[in-house]
């Protein structure tokens, strides 16, 4: 059977599925085709189920400190069966949620394998889809504009191949049934600093490995280095410079045993379970990339700055195209592929418009260029860096580690970067991307009147200091 | 003694020492007279004990529910005196940062009555200040610009005489040292709403009485109802439209009965105590505002846009010149008094640029014009209204109460006001009050790329749902 389309999107993640929502608000016929869910890696594996236990081991923790807050309370228990059930009743609820949505936008959604099979018999210009619904049953979908949103998977590295028992990856992990008493976590990026919060919360003692000489080796030094201070007061075992020998690991009875180097001594650790957090890998293969002229390079489909591969109707997005590999930059490049198909001059994707979020606890958010990078461009900077444990509401929340640095162009007075560490961060690091998306000054934040005790108010702050006009700070 | 200074502010709370600070840094002599504490209300009687009380609230109403997160607890109890406690340290360590930010401004704090006396000896226009600090010690201060900050005191209503222990205003609830079984709240303004929030949270049995015909009636109706909704869900009472018949109160043993009327039937309400929050009153009473040329109308001291009075050297800032009265708004009108004193031609305070915050749970915060007043202005407007339930960061904390609603003008696209219920939102409005003073429009704001998940997605969401364009929702 052949179906025609305006649009057909390879793949049900965020990505994919902003693409369709906002290509069938343009009064377009469009079709999904999804192997597994529709919700992809953000609501089934990644984001959405993570910050579910974040919030279980936020609450966890709040509790074991109630009596500060004047509130006493005896057996404070953990049942993490609760926990994992919670988790995935969130899951299900945005799951029913976003199949609503797909019927609310008449969005076909096909479940099967898409593959790309090349131009369609109708133009050069377009192609053609095949879906593999199950065996002998393959449709033929033939649209105008593809889009390309397949993901990707945790990134396994020889010798450390994941087991789902002793050795685990990301994935593997949300389905712990229950905790283990120690879990070494092979990789200190974004999801090996969550795992690492959100365990070391729950009780279990973690030691987190990472060959950067820092965690979130991305992020602004100052982030890193305070990260790394509150964990370890936690009690987590940071090991930063410091390589795994894969050869070295080895399943036993008690869990698992490897050994690691730094600065040229070896040392061993154990633990019940293995962590690996080595970033993830692009979904590339089996969906018929050979039948087009669509590049990949490094691993990544090869996009330009309007989401267009080599082959200009197809598009891709998300984090089958590398980059930051974020929810958000996913549906933003999703919009950018729509609307450019559709003729409606969308934004550019620029990586320095787009927020950085990890909800460890503390959380950390930022956007733009580090302290470092700007310096690496020729930038002349000014920089200011702001305390919440002077600030109002942090106190009265009882949570003041953590900072908000701004970095500036002392000539041209630009907002280059701002990285934040501390209290609830992720949810007004909005408010810097607006200002980068609008070219405003620290100045111009600064002068926005924050409301008072707030925990942004930092941010006003943070954006005065750089030229030396905070009030509070 | 006569002491010459720069500028001599009348008044150290926010308002006052915001201007001094800022007064400061431009390298003026800058004194504050202060007759109690440095603070102000804000610190000592206002904002921050209350956001301490209602953060003690938030808690043990969590850890009532935590069975949710997989979390159990045996005998979770309130300790109250550790919960005043709390709040009192709270507010101990901010008063000594505030008295620290004085030494490194090197500005003189004098602690007495400060009086206006009229013109100085060596210039019509500056003026004398004396500062009674004791029996027999006065002191002349001869400043060239003077800041009236004197701010402003709980409203007493004839027949609602406080005592402090059966009947009290806000300043003497946080001075509570048990918690009463049952409280009637005369007034479902904002402070009003913050304690049937907070005490309804600790186990109190309340009931709020409020003239108008909706709690907090200066913010946009849907909020309203949705407030009422949700405090009449965890038991509150809320009787709006309803007066209390001042002359019928009576105090006993068990505390306080009183009669109110609605639609002209009354009833009778019995409380161990009735809390009085019916609204502010501005201190200009003995300050020698008689000596000078300084206005005052409606109780409250009149200002240009600039915040000078009658006498141009004079300015007023804070509660006293009446307003929101809002602790930012006197912050930022502290700002525009000391920069537009000393040439630094500083922003106007415009009061649709100071975004409005209640901190119950949830939190309201808005900013703008509701929709009923754009209305009246003749506006067109265009609505959304997207819900917090639908939203992954909110499912992920339980915490899917309320709204963002956003209006915005039709014809020429122009953000109007934002109105927010729901949880956390006082920490993103200062994102609408970015766009409120840089004017950018609900599809600027929509373009911003909000990390996922967070709250503050919503916001992007309703701005984008204004013109039938939001992705989620």
């Amino acid at each position: 059977m052949t179906h025609t389309f305006d649009m057909v999107v390879l793949g049900g993640g965020i990505g994919g599925y902003t693409a369709a929502i906002r290509a069938a608000q343009l009064g377009k016929n469009v079709a999904i085709v999804e192997q597994d869910k529709l919700g992809g890696t953000c609501l089934h594996r990644g984001c959405i189920p993570s910050k579910a236990l974040l919030r279980s081991a936020e609450v966890f923790a709040l509790m074991k400190d109630s009596d500060k807050f004047g509130i006493g309370a005896e057996a404070v228990t953990l049942d993490f069966s609760k926990v994992a059930s919670r988790k995935d009743a969130v899951v299900e609820q945005l799951y029913s949620g976003l199949q609503f949505l797909m019927k609310k936008h008449k969005i076909t959604v096909f479940q099967g394998k898409g593959r790309l099979i090349g131009p369609s018999i109708f133009s050069p210009r377009s192609g053609t889809v095949s879906v593999e619904q199950g065996e002998d049953d393959i449709l033929t979908l033939v649209p105008e504009k593809v889009v390309i949103a397949t993901g990707s998977r945790p990134r396994s590295l020889p010798g450390l191949e994941t087991d789902g028992v002793t050795i685990l990856n990301s994935d593997e992990a949300l389905r712990l049934e229950k905790l283990p008493a120690s879990a070494v976590i092979i990789g200190g990026g974004v999801i090996g600093v969550e795992w690492a919060s959100l365990l070391s919360d729950f009780g279990v003692q973690v030691t987190v490995v990472e060959f950067a000489p820092r965690l979130l080796p991305n992020e602004d030094e100052d982030v890193s280095r305070e990260l790394e201070r509150l964990l370890k007061k936690r009690g987590v075992s940071v090991r930063t410079g410091t390589k795994v020998i894969t050869e070295s690991i080895r399943k036993h009875e008690g869990g698992v045993t490897l050994n690691v180097e730094h600065r040229e001594e070896q040392a061993e650790l154990s633990a019940e379970i293995a962590l690996v957090c080595v970033g993830r890998q692009a979904n590339v293969e089996g969906i018929g990339l050979e039948n087009t002229d669509v590049k990949v390079e490094g691993g990544f489909i090869r996009v330009n700055d309007s989401m267009q591969t080599a082959e200009l109707h197809i598009y891709a997005v998300g984090d089958c195209i590398g980059g930051l590999q974020l929810a958000h930059a996913a549906a933003h490049e999703g919009l950018t592929a729509a609307e450019h198909a559709w003729d409606q001059q969308p934004h550019k994707v620029e990586p320095h418009r787009v927020p950085r979020c990890v909800y460890s606890r503390p959380e950390t958010a930022s956007i733009g260029w580090t302290e470092r990078e700007a310096k690496e461009q020729g930038r002349d900077v000014k920089v200011s860096k702001v305390h919440f444990r002077a600030l109002g509401k942090a106190i009265v929340l009882g949570e003041t580690d953590g900072f908000i640095k701004v970095v500036a162009d002392k000539e041209t007075n630009d907002l280059l970067g701002v990285h934040m560490i501390g209290p609830h961060v992720t949810d007004y690091i909005s408010e810097a991307a607006l200002a980068q998306l609008l070219d405003a000054t620290p100045w111009e934040i600064g002068q926005t009147i924050h409301p008072h005790p707030t925990l942004s108010e930092l941010l006003g702050e943070a954006m005065l200091a750089v030229d030396g006009r905070s009030i509070n700070t």
